[in-house]
């Protein structure tokens, strides 16, 4: 019986297998066309000790994601596949999974909870996000107005990465801590309820914000050749004709798949590390 | 009647006020043999609408700390200089100031309890660690093996500006969050529960956390000529013979006085101008 | 008179005249649709003090470069457009230049010489680079490792952007001082004839060196997966079969043509400035 | 007979005798007290393969500088100590080391002449400048405006550390090239003809032209509390009362001997290697 079953997925899911495998016995099962030697591909589902499942665990909460499968998968049919005790791993679990867990005795382990998977993934975002830039604008990073609207996680890292290539960066946020924290950074820190006469200075704007901070009165602002990248939500920005908007979600999975799925598999081997610690006690 | 009297306080407290007189109309009370061109130097106490004490206020809860006066202030001469209706400004107040507002009528604002005041003292907290190491070691900050402890604020300016130095940065924490940071920063993360192994290789150990985590165990490991920097408390690390400690508690008045006492007019900016946000409303 | 006029050129041309009419009277022939506001667009070529030339002047030397103009202009035509005692600024000067200005009375500028755009352009095409790594690999910068063979003025702005999104970089040249500013830089510093070891453990591979470093037997080294990208030219790495290479030349007016053809009106101010100051001599 | 013997020497030559005798068969002379496990300590000159002289190897060229040892070396002593064919490294050769070394068939080889050192040196430098600037200042790094004079070596890695601390740099320099490599360090960039109107903006200057740049027309547009580093030598800076200015000369060997010396042991194996490549021809 293995250490670990895969079960549909993504790119990074490929990627997360190898890198588990260097130390348990692991194998996949969700991809139709796959060949990868690290790991056994299964051509059913087989009973292991643990599984996996994808990052969305369930789009729709009936079937397991699986893009690289050509048949479906229920989410019902997790349960054939984690031997008696074992734990069921996913990211951003459906809610029938509690139910699932206690009435077969599984632990449930939702990794997408997990600060350190987060944090990464939030990473690799900025990256896109300055890969975005880079190819949207006909203007070098170097010496480019951005404002970044909020400093959280992705922020923080995307507003470093683009003082680190030269930009002349601008911050918005509300707390003034927040606003510490960006001058320590060596941005400039504006405060959101003094960023609208700002707005016609930028050459690129990036939300990272969940509300819609860019109403039409602040995208009437801004210069018409200003890029605006979302990095949030669609609904952060109003339409507007003449805007050139780019919304950018779920970009791990898409520019770095590889990196993203050594995430997923950092992240067990984590939980993994501290279940043996708890034990010991 | 002035906007604001400071009284007592370092050196700090002649910056903070030569800042806030630059929009208000400010004395100060407590330094026997100043000159100032900036705001007024009072010769006893007089009524402010407003009164700004040190930071911290006081060592003993009895008197309020003035190291450059030669008489003596009591905490309950604040009353005296506050008009009705006007607020007290102090850093980490004694609980005495609690009934001495509310029988009073006056405001209670603990300033050191302000965010992005911590935030920013932890900066300047961070240059003066780098400023410690370079004084104290016969070697550069470039190829310098470094070990932080801890990964909260100090830690995570200083870590950032010993790698922007050149140096070899390790961090070590017990989040794994924190932990994911530390490698989007650039340094080296290890676990606390891995980090006893690697103890023998650093020329330089900075401690960020209150807790005794450089034990005699710990220090057995070191180098004979590792520095070891507390930045923490005196009882963070063991006393034993032969090992090089520096406690550096309290940097941002010592070092930069001038910064430390911007950064509290700052603050008292961010106080006033959310008060006129609320008084909007 | 118009102070300047432009004759052909790419989108970097349009740029440069925007920013140079800024303080300058000047005009456009060569793009056949265009609408710009900044400066007058000629249908025809008139007389100005000054001629500027596009970047680089001429393919053949019998036509400047004019792709976005359906007719054909001869070099010989330059003559036409120049004033009594005018300048032609040209990039990469035709050898006939020499002859026609000095038949003619006029001062030949060749812009591509001035070290301050080299440089500029070298930043530039760092970025390109950086952008080219990012849209090809599926891995994320941070992490990666990345050598860079040479250390000229691209591979140092490169070295750093990869260092500064978090990647893992060595840098590998022949002079013990290049070697020293890679470690000053924070980067792994390697002899070239101590690379050969190496070569199997780096995700990319960025060439900058004008000469064959990487050939058959280097390439067998490298892991199957490894990007190669090539700056230098088209005969730096050797064909082979499965290996993955991106030959990128002329990148900054591709990637970055607002802010390359700034660069170039940027320069043509500093030798104005130059000329000026001779003159009070 | 050893393989080298290290004559005379401050701090730095008892570290670069430490690591070169990681490798090499090493004694050293001209330390009265000193004890060290790496290498052998000798009472008398004896005769080695090849010696290595300090940096400088005289200040006076009649005597080898020896700040740790209580007798005299003449610079003539230095043939007792070499065996035949082999070399005599030194720093800052006097005249006379070339009739000597001519006169008795020896390789003279000045490693102060080596770029690489010369490279490392300026980082060291620029970190003692750095910390000098921290001592000397009642203001922190972070948000501090200083000016830097020119941009060599030390200029380029001192502007670049002061940045990552939050100073807001600015350097001035008369090459147009050297500007741009300021705009690419994310420095501001100014011409040194445009820089006077400028110079009641700085906190702190650090020089670093061999030319009086700071003469008393510049000294006088100066803010009372301006710190004046310099890093050239004495008679750069007017004297002017007031003015706080420190000159900082021979850094490396004071505030970092045991980089300093490891330094030399670089640059020493450096040139062995190239002699036995050269060998190999």
């Amino acid at each position: 019986m293995k250490d670990f079953i895969f079960l549909g997925g993504d790119l990074r899911f490929i990627y997360a297998a190898a890198k588990l495998s260097e130390r348990y016995d692991c194998g996949i099962f969700g991809f139709d066309k796959l060949e990868y030697p690290a790991f056994e591909i299964l051509t059913e589902i087989r009973r292991a000790k643990n599984v996996i499942l994808p990052l969305p665990m369930s789009r729709n909460c009936d079937y397991i994601t699986a893009p690289y499968y050509s048949g479906k998968m229920p989410i019902s049919d997790v349960v054939k596949a984690v031997g008696k005790g074992g734990s069921i791993y996913c990211g951003k679990a459906c809610p029938i999974m509690n139910h699932i867990c206690r009435d077969n005795g599984l632990t449930l382990v939702d990794y997408f909870e997990r600060e350190e998977l987060v944090v990464m993934n939030a990473a690799i975002t900025a990256e896109g996000a300055l890969e975005i830039i880079m190819r949207e604008k006909a203007r070098a990073i170097m010496d480019m107005s951005v404002l970044v609207m909020g400093y959280g996680r992705i922020a923080k890292v995307l507003s470093g990465h683009l003082k680190a290539l030269g930009a002349n960066v601008t911050v918005t946020a509300r707390k003034f801590a927040d606003l510490s924290w960006v001058r320590i950074a060596g941005c400039n820190a504006v405060h959101f309820d003094d960023v609208d006469d700002l707005l016609g200075g930028f050459d690129t704007i990036v939300n990272t914000v969940p509300a819609q901070v860019l109403d039409e009165g602040r995208l009437g602002r801004l210069r018409r050749d200003c890029l605006i990248v979302d990095l949030a939500s669609k609904s952060c920005v109003a339409s507007m004709e003449g805007v050139n908007v780019i919304w950018a979600l779920s970009l791990p999975g898409k520019i770095a798949p590889i990196t993203a799925g050594e995430i997923i598999a950092d992240t067990i081997f984590n939980i993994i590390n501290e279940k043996k610690g708890a034990g010991n006690l």
